[in-house]
């Protein structure tokens, strides 16, 4: 490994911008005081990876003049990020969170999988025997290095991008699978939505807040019991399934606690770990209000997110042994600081024609469609949480005869702002990279090569990972003279079965756990340090539960 | 002046990036190629700027899978720049000109003065007394400091962004004033468009054709003649006003050379100048595309100005002491990969669908449209010229009633391949920061920093260069005793005049001449390495011009 020496990119920016008395955003000098790491060769104790869902540069641009200061993420501005999939220019969240996480770009709504549809020029073929094959994560490699980990979201912890760092399934709708997985990763903190997810709507009958309780965890629902544990394993799930917008958090949902909260909480505990952690944390829903076309929503969330990055920022600054990344996995809405209204007048329009409108809205989208009547009798009421207020004639008819009522407010917002949107999906161009502290990754990179740094700078490489944790369980047992076959009395419930003479060894998806059961004898049964998966065509096991079972 | 350090910031990256065999855009080692410079404090020998206007980080991304391969720029991304003017949240390039030239946020419209109107947020004021007054620009300072210099556009060479870099006038359409003071700023190598305005088109009667051939310039006005010349003093002008895109030279203007071709050309004649250069390059026709959505016009000129950069960057990579900066002055058309047709699908939709489309276009929208009759009875060639082949019903339609046939051909290419558009103004998002070489800038940054950084690179200082230069001509003469006027008795040729007993100082405007007369005595006329400027209220003149004087 080539020694990677500490860079001190802005230090001679520092001096430049001392130069310009104008704007606002004055650099931190965060990058001038990172610290030279203790560690030798280019590796960072702990990762954090931060993930702003959906959330492309005109969202910073527009955030940073709506707060009227500098952000947390202007500091660490490093290079560009290519999002695409193996199948499309735009990625879904599935396959960004699965690049970002294993360094392997793959399809549609699959999540630590292998892709099976390769279609974007310059990415390789996989054969077809390794299609929805799991490949190991960064947090996965960093339990290995016996690193503390923690995954946090603000969507139900079990969505893409948390579970593109936790799980793997063909689906990532598939929440029975994920949810458990998560569970049976012995993840140390785990922080955001979807209890639901847990017991509620299992498909396979168990009860996983029955399993985390017997694993120890401290499982909490408020931000008052999050604030106050003092666990080292620690599991809050804050709502069913999303989290409230921060935006609109105090008024409807002032029991959950915000994402810089979590953040907080999370490197508080995980850092007691003296062999380092690795934490990934999702602003999940600037994405989501992006979908809706929510300038209000993209914003605010995006500024909550901010705050977490300020979280991990001023830990990183102090440690100066750890490696802070903070990407959005894609662009979303085609948002733009201009729409047809500034066509011929943008260059004398001044900042407060984009931000006075915005200012005046004091929920987003969803916040303010959950004040609404049941008769709609209130939708003044509700136009005015959403900064609409001095109707026109042709704004409440709008209104009125409105169908999609979220999408009228938004779009009679933008309008009022002069904020264009081309889509409701993704987008495709080139993101901002950030990047703080040793083996920090610079300058133009592909989304899976952020996987790749992570785990160089955490001493180890996910491809002999992936070769040592999911090992094609029939083939290998096969090879030690067992018959395998995969049980599914319980059709939500798989198990691989391998035979040989009197040994019987049962290995149940999504978990941990392998039982040796020898006729005559008590079953023997065993934990290990990463989950059996089975991608609904072959299970797959580590070597360490092969050498165990056979 | 602080030390600044060479930085090797990619250095650790190359490793990192072998890691991932997938995605075509495999980084060159262009950085880790970078020689240590000879400078001993952080100076550039040379420093090129290269400016691709209103070209948004989509148009990058889509042009890298139009050309199937990595781009130039991919190997030198850095950073985010801020763009927005002192009066609005879009600039205008005109005062994006100016911030990049000179270090100054302006007003819309302006080129190298300071603002009138400052409405932006954390932009300091300027005193009325300051309105209007000319700042000293970065290719001034590098001629104080004995560099050869050159400015390149594919625009006339008068536009806003050459003009940022070399001139000085209230009003960016004021090519009078500014094609003058090009000339008589005595650049050693111009090349572009605009010869109408050195004689034909000029309102003060002067022939600056003429001027040219006085100082020795051998003028240039084809591609071959300019590939041909081995004077150090080169004025091309290829075309009347603009050249044509790129895309469409070969058929409509081969005697035109390509951006490329004059940035080669330019570099090889300044880099004789063994005090090193400074040398501004701008794509100007992206933008123009983008006024008027055209992804072909955006893309192929993107492609145009990228080869350009790699010229750039190979001389640089050899040489070793040369700065070079690349940056988009603004966004423009709220351009996206992604738009209503995707809203749904973006996650399965492959590179092709929005490549296949773009590829059957043979010319821009300008040059299809120079194809049209005047019966425009051959209105389905010229759309095939476009790529619109095999057109629906409904699309000849729209073709047919079409009342703005180049927007329309647009809107049908941009339905086909995909593409969003969300204006046909600027926008005003962060965009990449491009740079490589000794001193370069890193992070997030102003658009006015990177003149800064320019100049501190080249050993100098914007403001006290502006102190020695733009000195208020009628305050200066009259601390000395003269009494003053602007003599307009050719309204088009206003001179500054200052009388003292029998001696009598002319100095006219957009020149760097000065005429001291002193009465039975001949007149004394020198000229000087600056230009004297009238702003229609006030005459600034260098320090030099009054001491002479005096």
């Amino acid at each position: 490994m080539p020694t990677i020496q500490k860079k001190w990119l802005s230090a001679a920016l520092v001096g430049t911008l001392a130069l310009s008395s104008i704007g606002f955003a004055t650099m931190s000098d965060a990058n001038a005081k990172e610290k030279a790491p203790n560690n030798k060769n280019g590796e960072a104790k702990n990762v954090i990876m931060l993930v702003m869902d959906g959330s492309s540069s005109t969202v910073s641009t527009l955030a940073r003049w709506y707060k009227g200061d500098s952000l947390a993420l202007d500091n660490i501005v490093t290079g560009g990020v290519r999002t695409y999939s193996a199948e499309s220019a735009i990625t879904d969240s599935g396959p960004a969170g699965t690049a970002l996480g294993t360094g392997n770009k793959s399809n549609s709504g699959y999540v630590g999988v292998l892709p099976s549809v390769v279609t974007t020029p310059g990415v390789e073929p996989v054969a077809e025997e390794d299609h929805f094959k799991p490949v190991a994560n960064v947090l996965e490699g960093a339990k290995q290095t016996g690193r503390a980990t923690g995954i946090i979201s603000t969507s139900e912890i079990q969505h893409a991008t948390p579970a593109g760092f936790s799980a793997h399934a063909p689906s990532r709708s598939n929440y029975n699978d994920i949810g458990e997985q998560q569970v049976f990763q012995n993840i140390d903190v785990v922080l955001g939505g979807g209890s639901d997810s847990l017991h509620k709507t299992r498909k396979d009958g168990e009860n996983l807040l029955t399993v985390l309780e017997e694993k120890d965890y401290d499982y909490v629902t408020t931000r008052d019991e999050l604030l106050k544990s003092d666990s080292d394993k620690l599991w809050g799930s804050f709502a069913p399934s999303a989290l409230a917008y921060e935006f609109d958090r105090k008024e409807t949902k002032p029991e959950q606690p915000s994402l810089a909260e979590m953040t907080e909480k999370a490197i508080d505990t995980l850092s007691e770990d003296k062999d380092g952690f690795f934490l990934a944390v999702e602003g999940s829903k600037i994405d989501w209000a992006a979908h809706a076309n929510d300038p209000i929503g993209m914003i605010s969330d995006f500024l909550a997110f901010d705050d977490a990055v300020a979280e991990a920022l001023e830990f990183a600054e102090k440690d100066g042994e750890t490696l802070v990344i903070a990407v959005t996995d894609h662009g979303n809405s085609g948002i733009s600081i201009g729409n047809k209204n500034t066509d011929s007048n943008y260059d004398e329009t001044p900042v407060s024609a984009y931000i006075d409108p915005l200012k005046k809205a004091t929920m987003t989208v969803e916040g303010a469609l959950s004040l609404l009547n049941e008769d709609k009798s209130n939708i003044k009421e509700v136009a005015a949480a959403y900064g609409l207020k001095d109707l026109t004639a042709e704004e409440l008819d709008a209104l009125k005869n409105s169908k999609k009522l979220g999408s009228t407010l938004s779009q009679l917002l933008a309008n009022r702002a002069n904020i264009g949107f081309t889509t409701g999906g993704h987008t495709g161009e080139d993101v901002f990279l950030y990047s703080y502290g040793p083996a920090k990754p610079t300058g133009l990179v592909e989304n899976t090569d952020l996987a790749h740094t992570m785990a160089k700078a955490m001493g180890f490489d996910l491809g002999e990972l992936t070769d040592d944790i999911f090992v094609d369980a029939e083939a290998a047992f096969k090879e030690a003279g067992y018959t395998t076959t995969i049980d599914k009395t319980d059709e939500n419930n798989p198990v691989f079965v391998a035979t040989k003479n009197k040994r019987v060894v049962k290995i149940p998806e999504n978990k941990n756990i392998v039982t040796v059961e020898v006729a005559g004898n008590n079953p023997n049964t065993r934990e290990f340090n990463s989950v059996a998966v089975y991608n609904d065509k072959k299970f797959f096991v580590s070597e360490e539960m092969v050498k165990f079972a056979k």
